[in-house]
């Protein structure tokens, strides 16, 4: 009953296989004949012509992304649970240069137009204070919550209105849309995204994640500071060959409506703990440290969030009979 | 018959098996069992306690390591060849900071203790020119030329005797062991270096490359440098799975010797044309134009090096009828 | 009845006459016969051992000093209402190449012993949280409250339980000492403060405020990053020549409490209004905009803070007529 | 005989009496009369309108005008001598977040159209190359070498064909102009200058130089990154008026034509020795050991700057007696 994290599950056999693939000599970087498809190949998803990079972290290509979008003078608005500023080490300031994060507030970890128009407000216009130069939002949030093209649309609304890039981290994209039903590109580059974090670590992917650019005069820039940052690897036809496998099809939706499944059982069985309303792939439950006890004494492995919190995370091959077991266990408190 | 480059060869199928092997859930990030044997797989291997890292790529490992040892205000001294100054797209002064690269001049791009102390002399020791702080050296060198271990140890003692770090770029470290027969501990550490990039991706490895510190009391730094450029990939069982494929049984000296013993038989067929000694992988040869066309019609895959200069590098699966083919058709210029 | 701010008011005339006796060809840089007494007149001041550096502003010093003492992938604890996270313009994140500043909640913009405890407990011990590396408290405060020697001790003491360097903005420590009369030893090396931005500026100065090092150690370090940020001016005697002046019979002290004198008077004018306690040279006072605009239509400038509050601030020139005008005309709102 | 650098000589006593009459309250930072008025001053100088800034040292003019022309990811072409290269400590790399410098060869410290342009052909067009992003001239150069309007038109004209952006170091603009007689604007935009570092403070000024903008658009940029490395002096006035009063009738002229002229008086007394033309204020000589000892015997400050080699520099106030001893001496070795 491991339901720790979706970030270590296994790569699906359909990407283990396209890696086996790619596994002769071609042209080193992403001169091969795999990394040239991944322009069309997310052009053709987006309906709109875009700029595909493999990179092998979430942080990668956060961090790329908004050393891109946001000069090193000026700030990135995030909610204050985003993973840039929780998880990354600081990577944002060491990709842009020292940009500034300010932190928004609002339930699910979900920012809001009026937060960022009250954060912006709330800054002279003057030399002496970090003027902002972009947004970063996260879909699915760090609480598994989701957002709908309309509620990107308001943001990107309020980021043009103020002058703002704007980011989707999308570590868990796939989730999001697996749920909402709603078109990737009505989700970002319609409702005004400029660059998003397209992930396949946590659904299936080994080790490739991409950055999409629906800006795509960005795209020299990023292609430098990706090398730059030692993201280039040699052999980029095995990260491009899984990104493409994971398109294939449709695997990558494939994959997150297994995970979102898994996630809705057990949210059945436990409605009145829930912390949040769980739109993907993640469940926080209030907990008490007896009862956490108990379902670890039972074999079930989860992540203590905070006092009295805990997470689970289902992933696209979260086994069902462990999952069955895990609702049980948590009907049963 | 493709010499153009050992980087974009397949990865050997012993790693090939390590990746599939370790294709299950485990923990993330380096806290699998993969990962927590690198520390001791590779301070067997050097005889004394070192802690490794596994990373992507061969700019990672050496820009991490400078980041290390070098502060931002201080200068990193190096070859006026040597991959981080010509090929890493600036990469070093991202990762330290801005530390600058100070060239050195000498022969078939390998430093010697000579032109490390005229630098040195050379600056004024005030706070208007920038101190070195690092010395780096390739090993095997860009232009294909090896170390021995008294070398490097002059180097190291003039790196000491000036307060300098010292730094190995081995992405082609197996290759110039391979050649020397010297071992892994007299040619780094007990040579005085600091900190070594050992070079997996170019010798049958998929996309891992270890960075290991002979001072071990960096490596808090360098696990947290390591995150915050995005390089923790959360999968790094898969990684960690490679490099010790790659140690078990000394298969990294077995692919080097195969990739040096191309190159020898290529060698032997065209003495006369070689602008270096062939001490490891790589052939630097005189050529025309004329003639670089004639090898190329006859299906030769290679890099123009500069005017009337052309490489080839062999790589540890190179095939046997295409090297002897190679051979006779340079013979035969 | 300018009570905007101190940092424009006039430069005392003693330093203007220092400025003036410097005025002759002397050896550039800091190697003048100023610039040499700087280092002895500090240490007698502080009966230790110091290093002193001239500098033009209080970012340069604050964020010189940061750079030194915090590590790029490290944070920085300070209050939120400090002036490096408020008015620096994200100078901190830039000297120290990307150091994140954790924000501390407390009254009157002074920090807690509790406050820096709290905030290290609640960063997980891992590679993907910025731990900290540093504290720097405002003394006076933003607010013009004051910290005691035993306040910063207390902060010194739970600072180096958790390892981390304290630096002081002294913008205002000439006010702060003024008022409490301690030494300036008690309040800042033996409470363990590491180095602190001598504010002279707003004291009577003209542009020369001073980096002080209680680690001394460091003093090479901060010598190239002053050079290497611009701030190593050529008639460096000019700077030096005006500290010194505001050294010599306690002018320093002689203008914090004149200063302070003022604020004072104005507190004792209104005490039903004031936000804060009047510790230095700054009221801060709630007046509804009516009775701001009143203000100003009697000739008073200040600053409007924020909805419903004002500030003034007074200055070792500040002219006694207009202060007792204005005491006057606040008394009557 | 003090003719060790100009860096240190006295202010002119109009700019004194400019800092005296501005020492008086005022609004703060760059917000008071005398700064309202350097646009005015520089865009009458230069003909067109232009965005001028203070700051305190050529090292902050030069490198905050290169972080607005180049990105991190670029380089700079200047002259292997240029100050930006060998006396500033690394600032271009800190002030544009680790830009490289590609140092160039060339008489006299001049850089020349065709070395920009072989230096540019010499990089391959790909990522991991970096690639130039402007050019550095110095007028005069860092040999008193003086750049005509002509010549530097041909290297806007390269530049500008290879897009990138142009940037003079004019530490001695004025001795470069009181030579060649031409204007302002033609050595500068009408000759593809996009930002001018304009030096006062070796011309007679106390500590403030001139950055000026031909390229407007940058000038917020500048102003917040002027202010976000420490820049923004409180009390700014001082610097615009002693720069006001330097452009007043001309001052800046009259005071460079002085000091070349002291340099040409020297040179006439050792034709045979110099090892550059005297075209500004500074004078190389061939000299051994012997022959400097001899001079410093009789009272002679200059600096040794090579083997062999001895360096005088000229100021606006020179003394005649002084120089005419020494170019007796000179004569007389």
């Amino acid at each position: 009953m491991r339901f720790f994290s979706d970030n270590a599950a296994a790569a699906h056999p359909k990407v283990i296989e396209a890696i086996l693939a790619s596994n002769r000599l071609d042209t080193a970087y992403d001169g091969d004949e795999w990394s040239a498809r991944l322009d069309g190949a997310f052009s053709q998803l987006f309906e709109t012509e875009v700029r595909a990079f493999w990179v092998t972290t979430g942080t990668a290509a956060n961090c790329l992304a908004l050393a891109a979008l946001c000069p090193p003078y000026r700030a990135v608005l995030c909610h204050q649970d985003a993973h840039i500023e929780v998880d990354e080490a600081g990577a944002p300031a060491f990709f842009t240069g020292g940009a500034k994060l300010i932190l928004l507030d609002g339930p699910g970890a979900k920012v809001t137009p009026q937060a960022i128009a009250a954060a912006c407000d709330s800054i002279r216009p003057d030399v002496h204070q970090v003027q902002p130069g972009a947004v970063s939002i996260t879909n699915a949030s760090e609480y598994g919550l989701v957002y709908r093209a309309a509620e990107v649309a308001a943001i990107g609304a309020v980021a043009k209105e103020r002058g703002l890039a704007l980011h989707m981290d999308g570590a868990r994209f796939a989730n999001a849309l697996a749920t909402t039903g709603e078109s990737p590109a009505d989700v970002t580059w319609r409702a005004g995204v400029d660059a998003l974090s397209f992930g396949f670590v946590k659904n299936g992917g080994l080790n490739a994640e991409a950055l999409i650019l629906f800006r795509t005069e960005l795209a020299d820039e990023i292609a430098v500071r990706r090398k730059r940052a030692g993201h280039l690897l040699s052999k980029g036809r095995m990260l491009a060959a899984q990104i493409l496998a994971m398109l294939e099809n449709d695997l990558w939706l494939d994959n997150a409506r297994a995970a979102n499944a898994a996630a809705r059982t057990l949210a059945k069985a436990v409605p009145d703990r829930l912390l949040h309303p769980v739109e993907a792939n993640e469940l926080f439950l209030r907990a008490s440290d007896e009862e956490a006890a108990n379902l670890r004494a039972q074999g079930a492995d989860f992540y203590e969030w905070g006092p009295g919190q805990i997470r689970f995370v289902t992933s696209w091959d979260s086994d069902a009979q462990a999952v069955d077991r895990l609702a049980t266990a948590l009907a049963a408190l």
